[in-house]
């Protein structure tokens, strides 16, 4: 049993606390009289809710409710399950106190609003967007596409209100999408097209290029973890996305509309902005072909291809990379790229990419490295 | 003997035809006193031209002209060969009612007005421009580029001029060039640029970049199919096709102008669009070194290297491919795309592809697709 | 001992002369009384002075002169020193008659105007810019960044002032970026920011901005040779150069910002107008990994990843083949390049590479070239 993360405290005994299934995916953690429920799920990301933490009067000031969560949260990354801290000792001391070490399976909220899609939020900040949807080859919905924007506008309109913002208030720092099964994203759901005129397709393509756009728009770095098929509004969404990576044996990009006779032309915005010539992204659009993940970043249209062997590590890791990292000067740094590298003339990208720095310079994060760190690199 | 393309066909016999070589490339297909005859030339693309299919009275309305032309069609397969239908018969009966099987091979016209060129319009819709001045490195004289810009131009307005084009009406669908010789083009003629002054010159640099914005401006995929070395305007013209294949061995592309002192400039702009960095466009330029396949597709000149052994099939497959697929919506998607990555912000692009995306979401096309396929990506 | 390039010198015996180290570098090449005296320095590059060569008038006539001083380059070759012709003879007599064979190793000019940075120019035409502050990692201070922007502001004057200008009176004719040490260079002194207010921070990046502008603006061709770690505006440096070569073994570059809480933001416009895809930028901006020389080629930001048995030969190799072909062709390919690219539409492209590609055909080099070999490629 590998306890990930979870070195300093597993240094402390939890041998006396006694795991006790009780069916139907209930348990209970007991030390003594103490103990722990929950409730768990399997499925495409499987979830342990930690309902209560029970410690009677004489047991209390021992370190009994701790040693119960310490052995939750080791039975969690055993089986790879996330954790919901409902009961509020959890949520409020636990997971605070050791979020350095528990923040990456501890949910801070698991948004459930729309079927096909879950975003949880975990403590250390890595927001997953996960499409649900397996069977249906986890299409964009316009119940799915409104839940995005929604979501994604709220990171924008949090960052601006916070003025001169204070990131540590900030939950979501950065957004990763992932997806299970053998299709990561089918694209727009047919359906939704099928019995609508101009205006009703025009609305649902408008919401889904605001979704796209937000991508980029939005503080946080966003993250497509593409395994499996990415197809049409699939691989629009991970092409806008800020870092793609590509699981190696399964994750494939295509723009099949021309095998129905049509054509992926919006798709292809997000395409032509990221790949390294406009005839690969004519390729796509005019052969329909699907590419794997090593095509995919020969032509700029993925980070990285990623073994399987590591490819929960990596995308993990990168997940909590980011989000450790943010604040100010990166949000700044994401917001500065995308307007410099838009502009007219080197000059201006120059002019505008001089502003940030300065104040990159002047910042306190900054001075507070540069102060110890006098005679490393900028 | 492999009848590539005639299962159908095939499965009736044509053993009773005999084949009767009359020497000089003509020759007799007969059955019983029966006959069909034509004249053929072999060199780049060796040409069947099927002059006269000529069935007695009494043995009408046993299939007989059918069986002469299959045979004919089969030699014709085998030796390589297009086929020219200059028989009435077999260019308004036969091959109409077997377009699909024998329409990559049976031109419907062939174009040879200008010296070092040839245009064939096969029945599938590819039509291949061939360069034939294989002694002379292939170079692009004036005669040409003129010959190449009505081409081009004429499927400029025949699709405007269709309004909501009926596709089926177009008989180019598809646009390939091709060479023959270890050059696939030298590029410009000097001898159409030595005895000029500025005004004469600069004619015709304006044609050949007329030439090159047509190749994406036209509605027809267009494809570079290089084998041998492409150099200066060469280069040129094969940077400025929507699509590259470079046959693995033989293929080079190369800016040489600074070897005479000089530069290539406007080759120089074709190139620059698609490279993936602009270093890449310096590299060629000041330095006159060409680069093989395989490199040409790693900077985003080429979009495939092709090994020699499947050259001939790759070229005829993807040619095959767009001409079958092309209809309004891939014409209005590589118009699209060239319009929307051209613009000056992600939103206006979205502006653009979303008017086209409604269109197809709304063209007969794709509600046929759609209705059948209610499930599958978009 | 190998004497590269000076197979026609070595023909004629030097045998006679005899070579005499005198201690601390200073030393003597002897041929009866006739004698040349030198003092030499080694480090980052080593420099032998030849500060005098003294003839007796009985010995005039017989080119003894002439052998010293080819003994004194085959020793400098053999040690990999450049020589600076002190002496009015080596410079005004024997460099000028032997330029194409030891024009690659005589200095003509060595400015060591700054600390921690040196410009070499050989007569071969040359510069070759050294950071010579290893130890410090090879800062980019104010001192640098100004001299360099002296030295890259005469060149673009020099070339604007000759009107049309006689090429052979430039004495730089390519510029290439070398530097010495585990880092090429760490990017700013962030002594320099440290102690500044935003103003003061702001005047160093718009330098710095300014400096990377005209390695784009200058005429001569720019080249960074890269051996060790590029890092912030190290990596800004290298990118903005037209031509990169990067040594496999050594060679990273890398945006840290990040890891000291803060954002590359300057040198993210570099990088971001010379990667294949602006996702690419980000992963190196938001993560601030390094990356290796064959990476840095995959995205665009170096043309060629070379092995460390042919580094010296490639870059002396690169920088001479440059430094022979610059002339108003190659200076007007490089400006019209930079502003064709930057053009609105593929057709204004056109009209502005038109216009060079006109005086291109009709400049004396061309119609030298073109009268000889009328049947070449363009």
């Amino acid at each position: 049993m590998v306890l990930r993360g979870l070195g300093r405290l597993s240094t402390r005994s939890t041998a006396a606390v006694v795991h006790r299934p009780l069916g139907h995916g209930a348990g209970k953690f007991e030390l003594g009289t103490a103990s722990l429920t929950y409730t768990s799920s399997k499925g495409a990301q499987g979830m342990m809710d930690v309902q209560h933490t029970g410690v009677p009067a004489e047991m209390r000031g021992q370190g009994v409710a701790e040693k119960l969560c310490e052995a939750a949260f080791a039975h969690a990354r055993e089986q790879s399950l996330k954790i919901l801290p409902t009961c509020s000792y959890v949520r409020e001391r636990f997971v605070r106190a050791n979020a350095d070490i528990v923040g990456d399976i501890a949910l801070r909220s698991l948004d459930a609003e729309v079927p096909g899609m879950q975003i949880e939020t975990a403590w250390s900040g890595v927001a997953t967007v996960r499409f649900t949807e397996a069977r249906r080859r986890n299409p964009l919905g316009v119940s799915i596409l409104g839940r995005l924007r929604t979501f994604l506008q709220a990171r924008q309109a949090e960052w601006q209100q916070l003025g001169t913002p204070a990131e540590d208030t900030v939950a979501v720092r950065c957004i990763v999408f992932e997806s299970s099964g053998p299709v990561f994203s089918s694209g727009h759901d047919l359906g939704d097209m099928s019995d609508k005129d101009g205006a009703g397709v025009r609305s649902v393509l408008e919401m889904c290029a605001e979704v796209n756009l937000l991508l980029a728009a939005v503080p946080q770095a966003t993250v497509a973890a593409v395994a499996g098929r990415c197809l049409a509004a699939g691989t629009q969404l991970a092409a806008s996305c800020d870092l793609v990576l590509a699981e190696k044996s399964t994750a494939t990009f295509g723009l099949p509309g021309v095998h129905g006779g049509g054509y992926c032309h919006t798709p292809s915005v997000a395409v032509g902005a990221r790949v390294s010539s406009p005839r690969q992204a004519l390729e796509l659009g005019l052969l329909g072909d699907e590419i794997g993940a090593e095509e995919a970043v020969r032509i700029g249209l993925a980070n990285r291809a990623v073994d399987s062997n590591c490819w929960r590590r990596t995308v993990d890791s990168l997940g909590g990379k980011l989000a450790k990292s943010f604040n100010r000067n990166t949000a700044e740094g994401k917001r500065t790229f995308y307007r410099q590298v838009a502009a007219s003339t080197p000059s201006e990208s120059y002019e505008i990419a001089t502003g940030s720095m300065v104040d990159m310079f002047l910042s306190d994060e900054w001075k507070a490295y540069s102060a110890s760190f006098k005679s490393k690199p900028t």
